[in-house]
C-alpha cells in the first residue's frame, strides 16, 4: 500500500506562525496558528512555534502524530535571508518526511501568484520587494528602518515626527498635520518628542502612518511631500520589478491599497491582484519540491 | 582688604571638559582639560570632570585650593537643555563662590561673539542652532540623529549608506561614490552593510561624511543630491536666525567651513567669523552674572 502524502506550508513571521496542511490533490485538511517564528529573533521560540502550528494543523485534519512522517513541508521564515539564521533553521530536527526552508518573501510571492512565479512589492510596517523569474530570486529593499524600508509605515511615522520637529523649530509651517502629530504623541515640546522617540521601535513609528495618509488626502503640503517621496521610491521599485521581466506583479501588505492608488497610472496598469495567502504559497512550493525530488 | 575675584568658564561636552580661569581684569590665569562632562550620559563622571578641570586651571594659575571660594563659575554643559539633567547639575555641591549653569550652546554662542549676544549654527557630527537676542534664548534643531540633525556628519554618512543600498538594489546607478562607500565600509553585499550598521552610532556614520563632500565636489549626482538637501535645511536655519534679529550670525563646528561655502551668497553675506572659544564665552557669562548680582 502506498502511503498518503501530505503537504504543509508554514508562514513564519516575527509575531505569528501560520500552518496550512493539504492532501496530495490539493484539499485543505487543517490549519494552525502559533507564536513568533523569526529565527533571527529567537531560534528556539521559532522552532517551537513551527512545531506547534504544524501539530495544530495535523490535529485539525484528524491525523495521528505519526502522520508527520508523510508530511512534506515548506517553511517560509522571516530572518532566513541572513545566511547565519538560514543555517540554524536548516539544522533543526523536524519530524517531516522532507523540509524545504525559504524566506517569508518567497512564499508570499508564490502565494500572491497562486503558486506560480512573479514579483511582489510589500508595504506594511516596512517595505521590500521580491521577484522569482526562471528560478532566479531577487530581493530589493527591506534593509530595515531607518536605513531603508522607505514608504513603509515606520518610515511614514518617522518622517511625520521629523517634519513636526522642523515645524516646532519654525523651519516649516505649524499646521493641522503637525498639531495632530503632537496630539497623537501626547507631547507639547520638541524635547518631549525626542524623549518619547528615544526608545521607539518600528511599530511605534508606524502608529503615526494613518495620520500621514489622512492629511495627504486633505492636501496638507507637509504630508503630501512625505507621500510624494514614498511614491517616487515605490515607482522605482515597481519599474525595477518590471525590468526583471516578472510574469505578474502584485502589491501586498497593509499599505498596498493606499500606495497602489498613488503610483502613476502607467505603473498601476502593471499590477495584478494577489491570488492566495503566503501559507498557500508555501504549500505549493512544498508540492513543487516533492515533484522535483 | 577686598578679596580678589576670579572667573572660571567650563565647556563640558560628551568627550572632554575644558576650563579657563581669568582674573577680574580679563587676564588668562590658567586652563584645564579633563574627561566627559555630559550629565545626561553620567552625572557622576560629569561632576568629577568639572572639578578636575577647575582644579587644573587653578593649579596652572598658581593659586591655592582655598581660592576656589573666590571663583565665579559658569558651566556650559551638554545635556542640560533637558530639564531633568539641568536639575541634577544645579544640585551639585561645587566649591565656587557662585555657579551659573547653562547649555554648551549658550557658551559657544557667547564665545563666537566675543562675549556678546548673537546666533550660531553648529555643524559637526550633528547640527543645531542657538540664538541669544535681548536675553531671550532660542534653540533650533539638534533633536538627535536620525530624527533631526540634518546636514551633520552622521546624517551625511547615513544618507550615503542609504543611497548605496538603493544603488545595490539597482534603484540608483552604481557609481564611484557608492563603490567608495562599500570600500570604506569594507563590505560587498547589502546584507553586509545592514549587519555592520546595526550597531552604528552617530560617530560611525559621520566617518563617511568626508566621502560625501569629496564626491559632491566631483559632481557625483548621488552625493550632490545629499549635499543639496543639507544646504536647503541649513539655509532655512540661517534664515530663521536672521528673522530672530540676531546681531551677529556665525557658523562653527567641523563642517562649518564646508557648509558655509555651499549656502547661497545672499545668506553667506549674513555670516561673521567666530571670535573666541566656548570656554571664553563661559568666562564672559560668569563675569556678566557677577556684575548683575
Amino acid at each position: 500500500m502506498i502511503q498518503q502524502q501530505y503537504f504543509l506550508g508554514i508562514d513564519g513571521g516575527g509575531t505569528k506562525c501560520k500552518a496550512r496542511l493539504e492532501s496530495l490533490n490539493g484539499e485543505l485538511l487543517g490549519e494552525g496558528l502559533s507564536g513568533p517564528s523569526n529565527p533571527a529573533q529567537s531560534a528556539e521560540t521559532a522552532y517551537n512555534s513551527v512545531n506547534a502550528a504544524a501539530m495544530q494543523a495535523l490535529k485539525e485534519a484528524g491525523l495521528p502524530a505519526n502522520a508527520l512522517s508523510q508530511v512534506h513541508a515548506c517553511l517560509g521564515l522571516a530572518g532566513v535571508n541572513i545566511p547565519a539564521y538560514r543555517e540554524i533553521a536548516e539544522k533543526w530536527q523536524l519530524p517531516f518526511a522532507s523540509t524545504m526552508i525559504t524566506t517569508d518573501l518567497h512564499i508570499a510571492c508564490a502565494g500572491a501568484h497562486g503558486g506560480s512565479e512573479g514579483a511582489i512589492l510589500i508595504t506594511g510596517t516596512g517595505s521590500s520587494a521580491f521577484a522569482s523569474v526562471n528560478d532566479v530570486h531577487t530581493c530589493i529593499g527591506g534593509h530595515g528602518f531607518p536605513l531603508g524600508d522607505k514608504a513603509g509605515g515606520a518610515w511614514l511615522g518617522w518622517r511625520a515626527i521629523s517634519h513636526t520637529l522642523e515645524a516646532m523649530d519654525a523651519l516649516q509651517p505649524v499646521c493641522d498635520f503637525t498639531e495632530a502629530v503632537c496630539q497623537q504623541l501626547n507631547v507639547i515640546t520638541p524635547e518631549d518628542i525626542v524623549a518619547k522617540a528615544l526608545h521607539y521601535r518600528s511599530g511605534d513609528y508606524a502608529a503615526l502612518a494613518p495620520l500621514v495618509l489622512d492629511f495627504a488626502k486633505q492636501n496638507n503640503a507637509g504630508a503630501q511631500a512625505i507621500i510624494n517621496e514614498g511614491t517616487v521610491y515605490l515607482t522605482k521599485m515597481l519599474t525595477r520589478l518590471q525590468a526583471l521581466d516578472a510574469r505578474r506583479i502584485t502589491m501586498i501588505g497593509g499599505l498596498a491599497s493606499y500606495w497602489s492608488s498613488q503610483i502613476p497610472d502607467t505603473i498601476q496598469r502593471l499590477l495584478s491582484p494577489p491570488l492566495c495567502s503566503p501559507e498557500y504559497g508555501a504549500v505549493s512550493l512544498a508540492r513543487q519540491a516533492f515533484k522535483e525530488a
